[in-house]
């Protein structure tokens, strides 16, 4: 389903070519300073322009419908909303009978009996992050004192990143990238395990957020090809610090106060210029496909900021069970 | 917390050597034929002893409380315990004051204020897997037609696994290792886009195993250093068979009718012989911890089970509700 | 939260003089026939003007933002906003000082810390329950062959309950009612016990309509001033037909086949022209309150369509339990 | 399903003949004193023998197998199981075929497609309540300072109870009756609306319990035949006190501070001596059914402290959502 969350939850909702896109986050804690300025520096980071990503220009001002009162969070359901503009969804005809490899056209068709809206992807638009983007700038709200980062590392295997893409997109081709996360400055104690465990959440989010192929904690996969001697971080401090960070900030499932550190693999975009090969169940035979207008050639640029609110939605959300058990007492809970 | 799944869900309970480890698995459909002795070859799979794996030798024959009578599920929730025996926790007497490093014992002191049962790492145990593994047992009954394998494909960074293996347990230490699960049989359409994506649930439920560091389906981490011409699928026929499988038999968080794969890096175990630095907190200062009994050389070997019945628990869940959405109709929903 | 139901789920957002409220339904079928019209009727039965309803004319023709798309439900999240229009917040600036007795004005300021939008009662205001109006369409939708009566059959303790209504209005004061809610044509075995019970999922969804006092099925509280021979209804037919209808259509907590008979007791308003005492928080001595304007003097008439669409929403979702356990074979499941 | 509760969840399983019925209970706070002697008063309270009762001896000690260390809860789910003993299923085979009016045997039959387990009633048999009882006892340790009360007001509509239950058991009937609840000390605010009211998530663990007919909170449907000037309660003091409770202690879905008072109906047993009228399936027409066993006269009686159990478990999960919203601060979060 399109939520996610137990004490702070969130409701997506939308497809690209409809009314709008939008989300409903309900749990926030009351009294929080918000209003639309503050959602502007990640929609900021998200929106189209950059290099390698597609030029739709819209302004994405969302519409908070509820849940704000004089500046505050009043405690209730927040919904904010971005109008869809700037439609072409003549662009995506083609893909209802030819679904391109690699995208949801196919498993779309299949899923909901051939009643989705295909108009841009519809419900799986890249659109859907802007809303989840939204719902991240709450989370920050209520995580006082974390702070976040999110960057591309690599693209196409290349670090010189903006000469792979560009090179891509001279191809008409695209490029898939690893976006690496981090937030420091969360509390000790974070994560429900054993099926709440903090990378469990996190990862749900993550995958979530369309592209997304893989995802690791710390030394992640590299973490397979080590011994425990080599892997496992001393600890040198009663505060817990460590003297390296191979666990990426979190054991067992819960966060260690380490600065937490997470890698995400996102996909070459599906939607290229370059012919690819696909069935055709019009004429029910195969067929060439190209997508000749302007799309994303690195959907990570864009994706990194969802994917980072996708992180601290499910942080804030962990933030407030600690606080249920207590974690706001003095030494955050733990025992003398 | 400890509890997973919408339609069929499963809640692990139990300590290392408390009394019992166990589960609860509620939402079975009625009527599947189910015994003791379905659990035997995925507990054999689990059991100790094999090469690089702790001896310890309990009979861990489930114990089915509920849910099961005349050889059938009854449709109510299924208790199945395991008795804790063969238990020395004066082994682990030493982790409450010297946590090991990369272990949960840090952790655990502040998430549970100070009152975890510290006995052979308590809840966090790796002996918590075998009622997941059990748990997947059910899991696997509920998906008729569908096959699963796991396999260690890499340790330490070999292909020779045994001898990495061997190596490793020589010098007093631990490896890493990646996990390959394959699932053939699945329909197309499983998977609830945007949160209940089959990605976000089975990644979910496989960071939940301890010592999970990272998860990737298809080409997962390979795919970030492609172009899309290279990572995307051929669609070659009206069922959606593709000509490969890089996106690992789901695109758009929705199983595509082809074999699922997953990937899944395992962390070398946290106890071992060799000695490793951390903070002593009965002493207030540094010091050398060794764990000279024997343990997991490679915790990859018996958790590959374990990771499969996780995988399992998700993809039972993910079908029942596509029966809530008449997935059962004649050629499984697809549009005519 | 603001949220309910397991596979067919609501979220419900909004304050009464904020810009909207609203709702996103998840899980609905793909398929469905729906359009804003679909919404008329029941709106209309919610609409002010009748006798002891206040006279607050507002068109309330929802705006469907997603989830919709030529004329069917896509399978995707919908959300339906109702504009907030004619609003005089004025008109409850005193409540924040004094708290109405019976109404939620003091554990508001409690709950969000004194952050609650107060204008026309925010997050509290019976007008909230359009937005669940609006989900019940939709679930009506979901339970094809399926029929709804709610009627008030009793206000102030009488029968000729327009006179019961017209009097308290008259003396500046208001009425309780009772209001009996009736669906036809369910099929048997929805339920999903133990704490999943049709009753207890259709009370959760009752209570939480504001000025609900209590709940009854079938005999309901007569049941308690019963012997077991009066109230048991004889089984007539393997169909499970019954010759009287004393269980209200439920067993167990699972449906049995016959009508579904739930009786609601809604509270009389809290907001009357009648002086009230109350604490003035501003003063900090007890003090009186009238509310001059107009207001509902029996909030049963407006409320009566909101309960029969909260009944609707749990039984769409336990219809999609039901399917998800294969009832929709022949026979409805019932073993030959 | 078989679960309710957000934080402090329930998972319940077992059948009446099976080897044991229990239950897990997760989200328990770390540190609270808890042992085997603990459960005992609130079992004693369940305990056969009592007039009106069935003399079914089992001694129920709850074994616990997980969640406590060293007279401590450790914060991990606790799992208690009570073995079943002093089984004649005998007795119930009757009714595979013949359903008793009123009871579960024809929908049980319907919704597990004929596979549960039909023993003594399995897993609708009252027995299931130990199980509940137990979990009420673990949130009761969650609710310092908390005092609940629950007693049987009334008999086949007499308060002299005895006498009422004593003639319908000599007749070979059954009598309905009503429950009062009480808790005394709650914090106001307790309840999250709109969908988690505090009589929302009372009433559905409440309707759970096998029996239950009818919810009721403070004046309940006495308030459908009141004026608003009658019902409503005075505040008389700012910390809420007022100065009646026709609220019964919430407004609004949070409570206020003030006592909760809920009272419940519960209808008369269904298994009773006296002949009934019902389908016989084995031989395709009706006949007549009687128990001439010993049954539960007043099922009421033992089911008192299970409804308060009930109670204890919902304000339990409530307490803790409270303190993830900062409850704890000083005065309450109350706004100064």
């Amino acid at each position: 389903m399109n939520a996610i969350g137990t004490l702070f939850r969130v409701q997506l909702f939308g497809e690209s070519h409809g009314p709008a896109v939008g989300v409903v986050v309900d749990g926030i804690p009351a009294g929080l300073s918000l209003g639309p300025a503050d959602f502007e520096p990640d929609l900021e980071r998200r929106r189209a322009g950059a290099p390698g990503t597609t030029p739709r220009a819209e302004p994405d001002i969302p519409e908070l419908l509820s849940g704000v009162y004089q500046g505050r969070t009043t405690g209730t359901p927040l919904c904010a909303i971005f109008r869809n503009a700037d439609a072409r969804p003549a662009d995506y005809d083609r893909f209802s009978d030819m679904p391109r490899p690699g995208h949801a056209d196919l498993v779309s068709r299949i899923r909901y009996s051939g009643y989705a809206d295909p108009r841009g992807s519809g419900h799986f638009s890249g659109r859907l992050t802007l809303a989840l983007v939204a719902a991240g700038v709450v989370a920050k709200k209520a995580l006082p004192g974390v702070s976040f980062g999110a960057r591309v590392i690599e693209a196409d295997g290349r670090v010189d990143i903006d000469a792979a893409i560009a090179e891509a997109a001279a191809d008409g081709d695209s490029v898939g990238a690893v976006v690496e996360l981090r937030a420091s400055g969360l509390r000790a104690g974070l994560g429900e395990p054993f099926f709440g465990a903090l990378e469990s959440l996190a990862a749900a989010a993550l995958f979530a957020v369309p592209g997304v192929r893989g995802v690791e904690f710390g030394d992640g996969f590299a973490a397979a090809r080590m011994r425990g001697s080599e892997h496992n971080d001393p600890i040198v401090a009663p505060d817990g610090a460590m003297s390296k960070n191979g666990s990426g900030g979190v054991n067992g499932g819960i966060s260690n106060g380490n600065e937490l550190v997470v890698r995400v693999a996102m996909k070459p975009a599906s939607t290229i210029a370059k012919p690819q090969r696909t069935w055709n169940f019009a004429t029910g035979a195969m067929d060439e496909l190209s997508a000749p207008g302007r799309h994303d050639a690195c959907i990570a640029l864009r994706g990194a900021v969802a994917l980072e609110a996708a992180l601290a939605v499910v942080l804030a959300d962990l933030e407030l069970q600690a606080l249920a058990r207590g974690a706001s007492l003095p030494n955050g809970g733990i025992p003398s």
